[in-house]
Formats: structure tokens, C-alpha cells, sequence
């Protein structure tokens, strides 16, 4: 079975030994607040996508330690502490940002609230899910809006940690991509899996005594057979020119698309087109993959690519590999605490915010406020602050189409500067309103 | 339980589709050579270090197909395929680099040798591995070799998924770290956890009737109650002097370490180690974290640094979190093959390496030849070829120790050049012998 590990080791030892110390003196129960927030985008961004609700949603309930993580537990914790751990399960309430909302630098993205213990012992967990999903999310946001309505793929499994490429394949989804290569994605999540070929397949067929390209014939011949005409070929093993001619022979004019991964994919393309075109083959596709990121997608929009195949870029969030979100106690029995360090300082208390835009849609505004206490104004506004865990159980729609939705309406919402690709400013300012 | 999952399905499409092909035109069965390699270093960089053989080495019995993989199987491959995949167990050879050996440009890292089919499917998983756990081991051991002989702990968990965390985890470990912050990698593979304490523990201590000072005073008189005199007290919550002073008041002289993480970290430290001496606490060490990376490690060894915690720039590859390694076949029933794209040629036919070194045991080169053909040379040489699979079963050395042991010898074999933190080229030249 492929089902999700146990949780509760996936975490820093320090979270459970300031647990001890905090049941040891009788800290442990005060109500706490913590709040998941980023300081600043990555350098040049101009907003962020979250991601990782649905993960953390999901894994909260196998936030458990069963008998072999206790026996760990005990090497280090005192009696009291490991019975605690034993028996957690997260009783408090989450609000935070919707799955596919965007973000700016101080959006409080979650307010986790509950007892000291039972807030603390998350932190490490949340912080993985969320800085790493919203940062592959947040690129993939930016590869979608530059290749402006063409199919994405994401096909990056290989370049990334083997469980971090299932995660990469949902938070890519849901920023827009249109599928993935990744198999487990699509029996966890759902997210549609598609696929073409590597160049060792038509390197498997050649023999001593023909040359390549009657073996890249032989392979396209095969996987036409096994797969339909409808399939993907490969078709720049050899020489690009000959590959296409060979991938219309096995395959005919009703081929699916052909795919090029090497070479100067823009040239190749518009070559590639007028070949098919002259053969007959006028709904075969072209499909480009190899290193693209945001900016060679954008530089291929006057080609006649009709999909493309992102992998290292998109798994690696495209320079920005992790989103630099943090998880701070901002209150604690009602009085609102921070701490004073240098170019680290925090505004203390639980937060709610709103989404201020113009008439026409485009938004103005971050608006970030004490919690309970939105301000008056005559803008027309969105509260961005939702239920998300009430008394320890979801109370959110946490589906990927309602994430997917998000994405597009926000990135529609987006000032012309905001989608900008180049470094630059957050495309709105936040205020903030203080405590 | 925190048993891995199944890895049948953390698969590319393609793989199986391609399987499907092959088995339906009889070439499945050809036998087969996939070596994986990286083309180049990441731009800049002198060695990389080998991680992940461990790793991949576990996860090959799992790589396998349950009733539920084989359910979605049965959406896209015809019987036969399903059938295979459902019996599939991985029964070839597999030669390598040892786990913790440095390599370089086309260093034949793995071959793989057996049925295209058994070969093919491994593709997506291997790499995964490899391009993850290199790209950490090989940030890692250039923070080793920067903090010249000072302990470097990991504490990274947070800024990268939860699950590539603990295998960074184990990357930074085998290249030298001297512990993790992730208690599953503890549990998972016996690596040394240490943990201090965060700001909220501090914070958490805060009365609306006392001042900041007290509740840091009081959180480490609790934290030294729960863990004993020999821990470690985060001081730089409020005001790093009032914070040292309070710790050495909570711990007496004998307190373990006081932890830095954030301001002028070369200043503050130097600050405190007088304060600490001034107060008596000549034995207790400091420990500085915050975005330290190898560049930041090296400029901080005049001051009196005890150890650094490293987090987002280890996890992420310090600017490099993939590491390029490719998975291409290059020999099929003997005869070499080769792809001919642009920019991306492969040279066919399985490989093995030795590494050249003077008499001081400083390496000059290393030369890649045609399998089973090693070259003679009068100069001293290691072979780096090593058997690691027989028939499907494990026949090598895959302790951590073993990699540790490699890495610490790997770094003192370089030649001073090749330690250099700044850009360059690979420490030693690459031949490669034709077939």
C-alpha cells in the first residue's frame, strides 16, 4: 500500500523538548496563537501562491507517535512528556489563507490556535509542507501566466526528492499546469498523468546491421502499436527532420504530437510545424521540453509550440526553492507577544486580512489586521481570513479544483506589473494595522 | 509505523509505457546497459560527493506494484504489462561509485545492467534519489570543509519537504555533519539529533506584569530544569547581553552552549565569548545559526564559534538542489549506442573509472574506460568501480559510516584548488577512453 507515513518524527527534537520543559512548568496550557507568514517574497517576486493547505489538512490526523516512535521518544523525554506525545491529537482551530490564494510579504497565511503544546509541536511539519509547496506553486504560477493559455506538463519527478515530486506535481496543478508524469500524483490527488517517450526507447531498437534511423522507425512503429496514434514521439534522437518523417510514417497524419527536447527549440519548432504541415499531419501537436523555465516559455510564445514540458525548473520553485515561511508565537492568553532581534522583528497578536481592488477586478491592497477587528473602508474588498480546523476537525473545502479556481481568479486579479516575469517590487503594498 | 512506502508508482509515466511497447514488439527483453551520470558539475563547482547509493539500494526491494498501483495500472497498459509490473522484481547487476566518493564531469556514477525492461522502470526512482541526495551530500561537504573541523549541525527540516528532509538529513550526515535536528532520520538511520530551543519558548514565559528579561530568565530556568545544565539557551530572543547574563543566572557556569541566530553573528559571538569568560562560564560553547551557508561559515572561523546550525542553504542545495544526473542507455546485446542531439551527446557502451593520485595521496585525474578494460598506467591509482547489486540481491558496504569515512578521505585527496570555495573548474581533468 501506498499509504502517507505517521507524521510525528517528521519534526525538529527541539519542538517536543521545549514541549517537556513547557509541561515540566506548567506552561504548556497557556493558549497560544502562532502564525505561518513569510517576511518577504523570494528576490524580485511579485507574489506568491499558497500552498500546502490540503497536505497539512490531511497529515494533521496521522500527527500521531505510535509505539516505535515513543521508544525513540523516551531516549530523550521524561515519562510525562512521551504519554503526552502518545496521545496527541490536535485540538485547537486553524483560519488562514485559502489553498491558491495569493500572498504578499506579512499575509497571514494560517493562525494556529489551541494550547502552547499542541500549537508548538506542528511547527516543524507546517513549515516543511507549506515552504516547500507554495514555493514549486509559486513558480509554476509564474510559468502559467507566461505561457499564456499553452499546455504546461509537469514532468520534474527526477530532479527532486521522490516524495517532494509528488507534492511538486499537486502544488503545480494547482497553480494551472494541465498534468503530470508522475504516477503516484495521480493516485493520491487525481491530477491527470501523461506521458511520451525517453530517447532509450528508440535507442533500443538499433541493431549492428541498420542504421538509426530505420531504429527510430522501428520504435515509432512499436509504440504506435502498443499506444495508439494518438501518442507523443520523440522525434530528436537522430536528426529532427528525420524523425518527424519517420514519426508521420508510423503513424500517419492523425499522429498526436511529436516532442522536441534538445536544440534551439524555437527554430526546431517552426521547422518541425511547416514539416507536418506539408505531410499532411495539421492536428499533430509540438511538444517542447529541456531545461525550460518561466523565461524561455515566455520567449517561445511566438512559436508554434502547443505544449510544454517543464521539469528541473519547476521542482526547484525556479531559483526560489523554498518559500522562507516561518511559524511564530504572536499571543499568548490573550496578550500579544514578539521578538526583538535584529531585522527579525515580529508585530505580535493574531491576525486576519482582507484584499482590496478596484471596480474592474485589479487589486489595490493587502489590508493586514488585528484579528476580530476589520477595518471600515468604502473599497470594495475580499476577507482573506478563512475557517480552516475547528477544534482539531477540517471545516474548509480543501478540494484541488476550488484551489485551481483560486489560482486563476488571483492571478486575473494581478496589476500588469504584477505579472511582470523581471525582479521587481510585491505587485500591491501591505498595510498593516497594528495590535 | 513509519515504514516507507511502496515505490512502484514514484514513476514516470513514460517508464511504464514505454515497458508496455517494448514487451508487445519483443525488445523488452534485450539486455541492457543504463549508466547514470552528471554531464557537469553545477556551474561553478570543483567535485561533487555521491549520495544516495544507500538509499536506492533500500528502496529497490519496494520498487514493486501492490493491488492498488496495479488498479490505476490497469487505466493505461494493456494485460500483459499489468502482469509484468505485478511480478516485477529487479534481478540484474549494478555497478557504482561507492556511496561518499567525490565525482566529476561523466564519472559513471551507476550501470545498470539487465533486461531493458527491469532496466527502464528504475529510471524515474533512481534519479530522484541521486539528484536529490547528491545535490545536498555536495553542498555539505563544502560546509565541512569550510568550518574546518568545527561541528555543523543540520537544522533544515523546515524549508524543504518533510520526507526530503530526512533524506538531507542523512546526505549531511554521511559528508561530514556531526548531527540533525529531524528525529526520524534519527529513527530511520541512527543519525545523532540535537535540538536547543526557539524564540516562543522564550516568549511564551511573557506576563502582561513582567518584563521581556524576566520571562527570558524564567524559560531558561524551566528549559535548564528539563534538560539539565548541559543544554543549549537561545539568546538572542530580546538583547543578547541581558540574554547571556540570564543564562549563565538560570544554568551557573556549567551551562552547555548559548545559541545565536540572527544580527552580526562574527561581532556577537565575540561579545559573548568574553561576557561568558567574564562570568566564568569559560567552558560553555556557542552555537550561531541563521542562513548560514559555506560562504558565511568560512568568514565567521576567526571568531570564537563553537558550532554552526545550518538550515535553508543545506536543504536546498546551497544555489544548486538538483544535481544533474542523467539515466541513458548506452549499451544494448553489447553493442554501445549513443543519442545524437545537440549539446546532450552520450558516449555508448558501459564504463568503469579509476581516480590517479601523486605519492602524496593528492588525485590528479580521473579516467573513465570502456567496462572491463582498465588502462595501464605506471602512476598509483584507485579503481572506484565497485559491484554494488548481483542478481537483484545487495552485495555491498552501504553503512553511513563507510560514507562517512569516504567523504573525510575524498576531501583531503583534492588538491588545494579544489577546496576553493569561490567558482572554478572541476578540481582534477576527466578522460574519458573511447570504446
Amino acid at each position: 500500500m501506498n499509504e502517507p507515513l505517521l507524521a510525528g518524527l517528521l519534526t525538529d527534537k527541539y519542538e517536543l523538548t521545549m514541549l517537556a520543559a513547557a509541561l515540566r512548568d506548567g506552561t504548556a496550557d497557556r493558549r497560544s496563537t502562532f502564525e505561518l507568514f513569510a517576511r518577504r517574497l523570494p528576490p524580485g517576486r511579485r507574489y506568491g501562491v499558497v500552498a500546502g493547505t490540503g497536505r497539512l489538512l490531511e497529515a494533521l490526523p496521522q500527527f500521531r507517535f505510535d509505539d516505535d516512535a515513543c521508544r525513540l521518544l523516551e531516549e530523550f523525554l521524561d515519562p510525562p512528556t512521551v504519554r503526552y506525545l502518545a496521545d496527541f491529537r490536535f485540538g485547537g482551530d486553524i483560519d488562514g489563507y485559502a489553498e491558491g490564494e495569493l500572498y504578499f510579504p506579512g499575509s497571514p497565511v494560517l493562525s494556529v490556535r489551541g494550547s502552547f503544546a499542541e500549537c508548538v509541536v506542528l511547527e516543524t511539519l507546517a513549515l516543511s509542507i507549506f515552504n516547500h509547496d507554495t514555493a514549486i506553486a509559486s513558480a509554476a504560477a509564474r510559468m502559467v501566466s507566461a505561457a499564456d493559455a499553452r499546455r504546461l506538463i509537469e514532468m520534474g519527478s527526477r530532479r527532486t526528492h521522490e516524495h517532494a515530486a509528488v507534492a511538486a506535481a499537486r502544488a503545480a496543478y494547482l497553480a494551472g499546469f494541465a498534468a503530470s508524469s508522475n504516477l503516484e500524483a495521480q493516485r493520491r490527488y487525481g491530477i491527470p498523468t501523461e506521458g511520451t517517450a525517453a530517447h532509450a526507447f528508440t535507442m533500443l531498437h538499433c541493431h549492428p546491421d541498420t542504421s538509426p534511423e530505420s531504429a527510430e522507425l522501428a520504435a515509432f512503429r512499436a509504440q504506435v502499436d502498443a499506444l495508439g496514434t494518438g501518442t507523443t514521439l520523440l522525434v530528436d534522437t537522430y536528426d529532427v527532420t528525420i524523425g518527424v518523417a519517420n514519426a508521420v510514417a508510423a503513424a500517419g497524419v492523425a499522429l498526436g504530437a511529436v516532442r522536441i527536447d534538445s536544440g534551439e527549440l524555437g527554430v526546431l519548432a517552426r521547422q518541425t510545424r511547416q514539416q507536418l504541415d506539408q505531410l499532411g499531419a495539421t492536428t499533430t501537436r509540438i511538444v517542447v521540453s529541456g531545461d525550460l523555465d518561466e523565461f524561455s516559455i515566455a520567449a517561445l510564445r511566438a512559436e508554434p509550440v502547443d505544449s510544454y514540458g517543464v521539469g528541473t525548473s519547476l521542482v526547484t520553485g525556479s531559483g526560489a526553492p523554498t518559500a522562507g515561511m516561518v511559524y511564530k508565537l504572536v499571543e499568548v492568553d490573550g496578550m500579544p507577544v514578539e521578538k526583538r532581534s535584529s531585522h527579525k522583528q515580529s508585530r505580535g497578536g493574531g491576525k486576519e486580512a482582507q484584499r482590496r481592488f478596484r471596480s474592474t477586478g485589479t487589486i489595490t491592497e493587502e489590508v493586514v489586521y488585528p484579528a476580530g477587528r476589520a477595518p471600515d473602508t468604502t473599497e470594495p474588498f475580499r476577507a482573506l481570513t478563512i475557517p480552516l480546523i475547528r477544534g482539531g476537525e477540517v471545516v474548509a473545502d480543501t478540494s484541488l479544483a476550488a484551489a485551481r479556481t483560486l489560482v486563476a481568479s488571483g492571478l486575473r486579479s494581478l496589476p500588469w506589473e504584477g505579472l511582470k516575469l523581471a525582479h521587481g517590487e510585491p505587485a500591491i503594498p501591505t498595510t498593516q494595522i497594528p495590535a
